[in-house]
């Protein structure tokens, strides 16, 4: 990784009446543990097949368009275009490419949303390699089989060589290609049931986490807005105003179905930890 | 305009064996208008607010990410990004970039959607310029007041020199930068409760359609998959197998709510030209 992870808004050049940073924690508790960058982008491009390519026009320009993908197991992504169009005559001419694969997930404001960048260069896959990506290919996109054979399409395999993941507004970080190529995809996907389920039924959960393990004692309200395989995020109220939290599980998430069992471990925690203070 | 819509895989290099073309129309019908390429991607831009950029990194490499965008009233996209970001970096150092424009209708097949390219260079705005398109981008992503004010952000206006739509397989033109200024954004929208209305109570009038005007007297089935300001796209079944369809309207319609007399003009020409026939 070549930077860490930055927080709201500290690095930007504030000149006028910001909004004001959320409220820090009162109570010194372990960072917990977050998925990396690389785990980040591998889950990112792990849970669609659609993306924006850029690639260079015969006069140097970029040239953004939209493609289909499906992505090798060391998360390299494989690209099936027609030299009749024209990122296909470029990618030909020309192997430097970039990818952002943006999350599936519909937001109000889609820059708070996930997305990451992968940069490097497409190579023509030959032999078993071919055989691999064209099969991955083809069971990413269906409909690709309507012209798989038609001769002007060129399987690509894009090498990455730079990664650049942006979580949301202040949660950015690169990995490199080594890091990418054995990150792992999070087995959770988006948890959609079951943060709804933890909000609307276990709010008084959320909360004990909150105050016991989350670092916000003072907190009023804990809303859960993201599960991964190491934890919660948590959005807590308190009267000093809203901030971020996040707490950790005792062990990694291995599956959707360990999500559960994770969670009324943390639940447990918070409260044996509440009632020792 | 450069080049003329091409359907279906006519200049594809077919090898194998692709899917069967659909069949051709029975009858000899007038060409019912279309969209042009300028005015398909007008009316992408006006109906989001996010795209992907691509842009140059400082080895001359196409680095793509993703950004909000308003539109200025000749359609030349907003963007406001910082330097702290490299899409931010690379447009200080180059202005050559290019957006591309989803539709932000979701599909199961995200190719089978349409999606536009605008390519050119961006300018950072002065005066007036500045105060309208600072205005046009706050009014099209709110949360940008936020940031409205730090100082490593730009405003860019991209003055688009070359424009290619993709309207799904086999649709696809390109407008010039002439014809993309002046074209309008479709007034219709997606329509997608007048196109559930037509298929579920009118599928009777569909199929006159398809029959008297479309060029499929052999119609069995009509189904309407699109409408806009110029008239109605529908899937037709015949004993022949599927085949897309266009019926146009007698006049253009000028706001979501003319479509219903568009319409019912259309019905009624359709049962007087059967009536006739």
């Amino acid at each position: 990784m070549t930077d860490t992870t930055s927080y709201a808004t500290g690095d930007h050049q504030v000149t006028g009446d910001g909004p004001p940073p959320p409220p820090p924690p009162l109570a010194e508790v372990p960072p917990a543990r977050r998925r990396t960058a690389g785990e980040e982008a591998r889950t990112l491009v792990a849970q669609t097949n659609v993306a924006t390519l850029a690639t260079l026009s015969d006069d140097g320009t970029p040239w953004a368009s939209l493609v289909s993908y499906a992505a090798l197991d060391d998360g390299s992504p494989v690209l099936f275009v027609s030299t009749l169009a024209e990122h296909g005559r470029n990618l030909d001419r020309d192997p430097r490419a970039s990818l952002v694969v943006a999350a599936a997930e519909r937001r109000k404001d889609p820059l708070a949303a996930g997305r990451v960048t992968l940069a490097g260069r497409v190579t023509r896959p030959s032999g078993e390699t071919e055989r691999v990506a064209r099969a991955a290919y083809l069971a990413s996109v269906p409909t690709a089989a309507m012209y798989a054979e038609f001769g002007d399409f060129s399987l690509y395999v894009l090498g990455v060589e730079r990664v650049r993941w942006v979580g949301g507004y202040g949660r950015m970080d690169s990995a490199d290609a080594e890091a990418y190529a054995n990150a792992e995809a999070d087995p959770v996907g988006e948890a959609r049931a079951a943060i709804t389920h933890l909000n609307d039924d276990h709010a008084d959960a959320l909360l004990v986490m909150a105050q016991a393990l989350g670092g916000y004692p003072d907190a009023e309200t804990a809303r859960c807005t993201a599960a991964d395989r190491y934890g919660l995020d948590l959005m807590v109220g308190t009267p000093r105003g809203s901030a971020p939290a996040r707490v950790g599980f005792a062990e990694p998430v291995v599956d959707p179905a360990g999500l559960r069992g994770a969670t009324v471990e943390l639940t447990r925690r918070a409260r044996a930890t509440a009632s020792n203070e």
